[in-house]
């Protein structure tokens, strides 16, 4: 008897917040595997930011998820059946598998990873894409130096929490952005950040100021929007300002607020750099080791939201992320 | 007797455009040149959109004009009497002596020029600060490389002449945005630019597609608001977009309006970089050499805007560079 797959597709393209409209839940025969390939069912589904973009028809670094595609995400799936050599029945692997219950795959883009060494979530966290998004995004693009000061908005995200440890363990002073108290004392308190920012009771210009008088080196920007502002009013001299993502613009209908302090750039001889994880997929591996490697030491700590449900929670959980409702990665993980 | 030295001082911090209130026209009497010192007479002043920025209370990378302070400017100046061993009577000298008749000085910051090589306006103009700006702004901020697409916003002001023609020398192509079909036509025709976009006929966003169909590689950009916006969505992957200055927004009594496009940097792994041709001192003269190579092979021609009057025009002459009257170097000088 065949199984069932179930599916999250698009099924309209949202205008400003997703609505439950925009998927539709579908049924279909999960596929048999060919030769060189494997089954496997999904055990934890990524949510990040970046899926909103991928929702909008427009030129972008990925093409947008066509209507009535299954959405694109990064999955942890189990293997249940193989017919390819370098996969057996209860591999764990990571890749871009999309948000269904079931999926063969003849492997390519996909990683096995050793699940007793970390759990699902970790392999779409701080080891997966928001881990290397931390790391070539601050190293390469930030080129952040020892004694740097530091600011990370979205600091109690995915991205965030990382950046911020690896920002502490090169030997910088950390300021972190981020809403509410508990989310801040977190920062402080388990992660080791030297200050925090509480956006929505304060102001973040006049904070920047106060955490950091001489000025940011580096400014880690996941979010746009205001905060974005407040920080080229603070940029040091020769500052980097690393463009990772703008969640704060994601939901706009109307145009993307642009930078009005953008001139700040001129006045401390700055620069603004975005970037893309994937131009780095070569050095993967590198980064991976060298924060496993902190994790093991103790030197940096995952953060991990793992919501438990089925595969029709998806919409619900993604809503979490625009919410500001999770702290760490967001994962669904599938019982 | 004593000379009279007529003074252009800064009487009002301007609130949006310049209005005549804002100045105040004052005689005092000429110095005397003391040991070390030499005195001149004010042949002519430079007149530049930073001038703007320079009037308002605002931190920037040079303090802003005081209130009754003699207004800041560039100028060349002719040796009446001397007391320092490098001057002699006749000598010409630039310098930021300010708008004003009659100066002393002890040489600091100063430069004496051959007059006979070029005349005042092009020593304020591609041997003076906007011909540094160009040079250095495209060639090290821009990091510009044989065979890109380069598109310079002012493309028929001071620098924007400069640049392009500079881009032109290095094997580039070459798309000059300005203001009417007289600007357009003498970019291309005189110039050698590969073509214009009018920004006052046409769309710009779409005219950039047509005019650079794989994107640009390095955006100088001189204008801001919407014209930055239109190259935003216009740019190649890795592209620099070298930010010089916004003319267009200098008198916003408002916000400045950010650049609403600026997560292009994201999708094409793009930077923005600002600078401040002052952190290039010690280069001019290596620049100005290579310049004055190309300007004698007749491959940069100088492009001047020279308006005779009296120092009372300075004010003035000033509008004109933000209603977009002059084509090239706009230079008051004086009888």
């Amino acid at each position: 008897v065949p199984e069932t797959n179930r599916q999250i597709r698009l099924a309209a393209r949202p205008q400003g917040e997703l609505k439950p409209d925009d998927w539709e839940h579908v049924d279909v025969e999960a596929a048999e595997p060919g030769e060189g390939e494997f089954a496997a069912r999904t055990v934890a589904v990524s949510l990040d930011p970046a899926m909103r973009g991928w929702l909008d028809d427009r030129p972008s670094y990925v093409p947008p998820v066509a209507l009535g595609d299954v959405m694109r995400a990064g999955t942890v799936v189990r293997v249940t059946a193989s017919n390819h050599p370098d996969y057996a029945v209860g591999d764990h692997v990571v890749g871009v598998f999309g948000v269904q219950t079931h999926v063969v795959s003849d492997g390519s883009g996909a990683l096995k990873v050793d699940i007793g060494a970390a759990p699902p979530a970790t392999y779409l966290g701080a080891l997966g894409m928001p881990g290397m998004t931390a790391y070539f995004g601050l190293l390469d693009v930030g080129a952040l130096r020892e004694g740097d000061t530091v600011a990370i908005s979205g600091a109690a995200g995915a991205v965030g929490t990382v950046a911020g440890q690896i920002a502490k363990i090169k030997g910088c002073r950390v300021v972190g952005i981020a809403g509410g108290p508990d989310k801040c004392g977190m920062l402080v308190d388990d992660l080791g950040f030297d200050a925090t920012i509480d956006y929505r009771a304060e102001d973040v210009r006049a904070a920047l100021r106060r955490h950091a008088p001489d000025g940011l080196d580096v400014y880690f920007d996941n979010v746009g929007g205001d905060i974005l502002d407040a920080a080229l009013a603070n940029l040091a001299m020769h500052a980097r300002v690393v463009i990772c993502g703008a969640i704060s613009q994601y939901n706009a209908s109307g145009a993307v607020q642009g930078p009005s302090n953008y001139l700040a750039l001129l006045v401390r001889r700055a620069r603004m750099e975005g970037f893309i994880v994937f131009d780095y997929a070569r050095r993967y591996g590198e980064a991976a080791a060298e924060i496993a490697g902190w994790i093991s030491e103790g030197r940096l700590k995952t953060k991990e939201h793992v919501v438990p449900g089925t595969i029709d929670d998806f919409p619900a959980t993604l809503q979490m992320l625009f919410r500001g409702e999770n702290v760490g990665k967001l994962v669904l993980e599938l019982a």
